[in-house]
């Protein structure tokens, strides 16, 4: 089977997102009346869905999508830690009744009520009721709730550790994920996300994160940032900080989505890591959303692209499934229950 | 010849360095005397360069290096406007008295006396100084003085156009390097390099600088950050975004080097990239000092990469020479006057 590692909630009903607009309002003028969590109807949501994700993840023949909120409406650097925590629960609560209409299709993701200054271990609430009631299989973790700003410490910071350590507990991994932006230098899509993605591979390459946590587990998406395309000054930067080869120091615990919208990058991804670091992933209905005039294709039908490697049958199925099941343990759990 | 368009400084003279050390701890205790700079003597420098740039210059089979001070000494962050004018005097003069020592190796290029807050029209009288004086090429410009806190505005704010205006004027272009980063996220060459070279794209991207400045140029070095691995992305944004194709909104501007330290990563810039965009570069000796066990030859050794492609002889000089002096046509001019 083929599972996506990487979509987000991006065609949530409109009156989710007007929720959110009147959170929003009610921080820049508190006269507001507190917003009312709409009702909306399994219809409503079926509708987004069919015309969206699923329709395109049937046309691209692949089975099922690991399914989380949409990150760039994460916004932890708006409003306080109740806003976070408020907004973070509708959306996982959102997230776990897709996964409800469409069982086979989409298992869940969380959002983390985080927010800028505020300790880590404010989010392990959510992620156990997410994956303890909601049976979601892992959460996205933002390095920097501020935005763009970056005022948090790095990933490798001890302040850190109480969240790990429930990961670990509750066996579940994380994609490192920023939200949008409110630097004016750093286009979301273009520039942050990226970005993200290349510090904290470099954060773990600095430290001894792994060393702490063995069983730690993060996807790092988009392909891994700037990682694969520099993978010789990455191996050549451990080796000046006297770090062990990044085989044994992050790529034990460190995996890279396939969301790299053309078939050169993919190309490279899969000549530079190893095919065990690599999970299938499309962003899909994401950042881009075009057809690439020079194939006449999605760019971000990222499938195509793997169908084009050549690679073994043994191989893609480590890139399309195992590879997942590996790193979501409880996905693979799921999977098994239901004789997959 | 071959050229290569990204050399710094980092071995200056320590007398150099402790200057530097002092002009700091002078903006910690004020009550300290202003330091003087420290005679050099030429010998001093001639065995800075012999052992190091020019050794592996010579080995490595190029004929000369565009030279500037080193970037992540620039520390645009550190003390004041005054600060950052004495310190790329300083670091500009030096570079002048390699050219002067190397002729035919070295030709420069110049740290500007950045600083965060300062209006950029500031740094226009030493680009000049640098350009009209000392027979300077080009400049390194900064677009994050703050050293990995982004307090500035995107390189196509308006803000920036007095400098621009300059550099049209001059006929010179700009490296975008940032500097060192005194945010705990961002290590400087594995991630607030990348993450700027990625930054800088993805703002011209966004913006219509080159409407304004048809004539302008820049290099974005280490291969272009992410842009090229992601060059799906970047073109399946432009689409989003309603910009022109990227070949016409920003292509006919920006140029990428060669820094990119494995063969695959050069592989995919010539594979995505037009050949008239790409300039060598090695960044030697700078971020990277080792040798990749996986070939026995230095990682930084960027010209073995250029050479194992399969592309043609005359690709081969543009990429080794004839683009160099296309973006820098102060670089042509003075190769002309020799007869070269």
């Amino acid at each position: 089977m083929i599972i996506d590692c990487h979509g987000h909630y991006t065609t949530a009903p409109e009156p989710h997102n007007a929720f959110r607009e009147a959170q929003k309002a009610r921080l820049k003028d508190p006269s507001l009346p507190e917003p009312v969590y709409p009702d909306i109807s399994d219809d409503e949501i079926r509708e987004t869905i069919e015309k969206n994700q699923l329709k395109l993840l049937t046309e691209r023949g692949a089975d099922m999508t690991i399914f989380s909120p949409r990150a760039s409406a994460m916004g932890h650097h708006i409003g306080k830690e109740e806003t976070s925590i408020e907004w973070s629960r509708r959306c996982n609560d959102l997230i776990k009744r897709v996964v409800e209409l469409f069982p086979d299709t989409f298992i869940g993701v969380c959002q983390l009520p985080q927010s800028p200054g505020v300790p880590i271990s404010h989010s392990i609430a959510e992620l156990e009721r997410c994956v303890n009631e909601l049976g979601f299989v892992g959460c996205n973790l933002n390095p920097d709730p501020s935005g763009g700003n970056w005022t948090s410490m790095p990933l490798t910071d001890k302040s850190w550790y109480p969240f790990f350590e429930k990961m670990v507990e509750l066996d579940v991994p994380a994609m490192i994920h920023v939200s949008a932006s409110c630097n004016p230098n750093f286009h979301a899509t273009g520039a942050h996300y990226m970005n993200a993605d290349t510090t904290a591979f470099m954060q773990f390459l600095q430290g001894d994160l792994f060393k702490d946590f063995p069983d730690l587990r993060f996807i790092i998406p988009h392909g891994g940032g700037a990682v694969p395309y520099h993978w010789g000054r990455y191996r050549g930067l451990a080796d000046m900080l006297k770090k062990p080869s990044l085989d044994t120091h992050v790529m034990k615990n460190v995996y890279f989505d396939t969301c790299v919208y053309h078939q050169p990058g993919i190309d490279l991804l899969f000549e530079v890591i190893d095919i065990d670091n690599i999970l299938f992933g499309s962003e899909m209905v994401g950042a881009v959303r075009g057809i690439d005039p020079t194939t006449g294709h999605y760019f971000d039908d990222t499938k195509r692209y793997v169908d084009a490697l050549k690679i073994s049958a043994e191989d893609k199925r480590k890139v399309f499934e195992l590879n997942a099941r590996h790193v979501y343990p409880r996905l693979d759990k799921a999977l098994k229950a239901r004789g997959k």
